[in-house]
């Protein structure tokens, strides 16, 4: 017989509806959207995913934040923040959509995905040349378990593949660079970059133009190519329209943007060199991810640590 | 020193251009694109694609037929097909190139490329309701060197992957069927059907409207997908056209038609669910292939058994 535990879960959820997340949570915790007032002594965990500034702050008995989304730069924001360990959310099913979705778009540009489709709107045959994947190098910039996780299927499928990170990293089979020195020869050597960066005040806009221009640009590969599956405000959107416009990029995939959801107004919408999903890389599906973290809050009760505590001076 | 070989290679290749391959090969042995005359004794090896029919008769020292597609329906059309072996190839970077087309369109299909590039046509920033691979049973038909190669990739992205084969086969986390019987269980139980089969009398037309019916179609993925690699005449466009319409198919991927080119008139051409590609899914790049192709004439020339000959009676 386990014991009704104490201590009350707050949803604190914008962008996406909270119906199912409380149901799933409210069948094993008491949950609620709404805490009694700003000091609420029952609240001892908030689950977050874009929460109002200064939302958290003030409830005595909060042990732990735990975000919804891989990144937690929609918490860091916060300058209200409590001081109580801070938790990504690491889950099998996230990283699955991660790769799934990243191996996609890299064989999409690849295979040339763009061109069969405007071929077929003309009605033309036409077999264009084409490299094998062991001839395209593949540049993952932000090698954590995400990144480590796609190169993997990356390498199955042949393609030589980089990572880069601001602290170095090992992985078999993977050119790895790290820091402000190793980031110009990653570029070079990069045909397809693909970015998983968390979102600092040091990653802020780093995919402007003087990155993109910094790419390896081979005449047989007709241009380089972006996927950001990682943040929006880690790109500049103008730099990356000025890329593709002046050959600099020969393609792009953007699953971010600098403003969610992407305005009526932005030329990426109708620019024939870029592919657009809406934030949806990777989807935070209640159905997986809330066991998860009702089995992480259990496993804290029972005195164990918690995992994957984010580094408040690193941001991530 | 080695010395140059004696006997002739006679190169019949129809469809693309032969100069190239005809570089190559002319390099290292005497190679012609016309014999002189029709019992020309110093033709020793035909390296064929989509030859004329009687085009290999009558030569008294023909060794050996070397394909340049991994199919050989090409050759066992012709009814003057002298009785020496024919070698299918086989080669790393055919698979290759299969491996990556079939893995990118079973991503494209499951991850919502055709919704998306609708969507951005008309600005809509909408997530749609997503299943993660684990969730999706792709099932090959035609499960020899290529399929299992295939089903490689997609086991590590974490698909459910079946088979289908003439005669019982056995890889590991792959369920596998084969026969007249196993045909129906193996169609039932697939989301995503990806044909591999070789082209013969028993296989032509087998990929109608009949068979596409038996296929898995549940509510949360709209209906099952077909993504033919293998031969244009496995298949009935006509019922695909039809099984699209009617609801029974959702999307299709076809690198091979009927006719090919495919004619201008064909209704597969405008239609917004078919992704097509001109034969072209694995290319045959004599810059690889070549090389492969003289090591097993010079292996021959040792003495050694020729690998990868065609069962006359299977047909493949």
């Amino acid at each position: 017989m386990t014991e009704t535990p104490s201590g009350r879960v707050l949803l604190a959820i914008s962008g996406y509806h909270p119906q199912r997340w409380l149901d799933l949570f409210s069948a094993r915790r008491e949950t609620t959207l709404e805490p009694d007032g700003p000091n609420d002594p029952s609240i001892r965990y908030a689950v977050v995913w874009r929460h109002q500034p200064n939302q958290l702050k003030g409830f005595p008995n909060l042990k732990a934040i735990f975000s919804l989304g891989a990144g937690v730069d929609h918490i860091m924001n916060d300058p209200g923040l409590p001081d109580v360990p801070i938790v990504r959310m690491v889950a099998d099913n996230l990283t699955q959509y991660m790769v799934e979705y990243v191996v996609w778009r890299v064989l999409d540009h690849h295979r040339q995905g763009g061109l069969y489709r405007a071929q077929k709107q003309k009605k033309i045959w036409h077999e264009p040349s084409q490299k094998p994947a062991n001839d395209i190098s593949v540049g993952i910039m932000g090698f954590g378990e995400l990144g480590a996780a796609v190169a993997k299927v990356l390498l199955t499928l042949n393609y030589k593949v980089s990572g880069w990170s601001r602290r170095a990293k090992s992985t078999p089979g993977v050119t790895t660079f790290h820091g402000e020195d190793g980031l110009a020869p990653f570029l070079n050597g990069t045909d397809i970059l693909v970015v998983l960066l968390p979102l600092t005040p040091s990653t802020a806009g780093i995919v402007n133009y003087d990155l993109l221009r910094q790419l390896r640009r081979r005449n047989g590969l007709g241009g380089a190519v972006l996927i950001n599956a990682g943040r929006g405000r880690l790109q500049k959107d103008a730099d990356i329209l000025k890329a593709l416009d002046d050959g600099t990029l020969k393609e792009a995939t953007l699953d971010v943007f600098e403003t969610e959801p992407l305005p009526k107004t932005s030329p990426l919408w109708t620019h024939s060199k870029v592919f657009i999903t809406p934030h949806a890389a990777a989807t935070s599906d209640p159905d997986h991810l809330v066991p998860s973290l009702l089995a992480q809050m259990e496993a804290f009760e029972r005195g164990e640590p918690l995992k994957n505590v984010v580094d408040r001076a690193a941001g991530y």
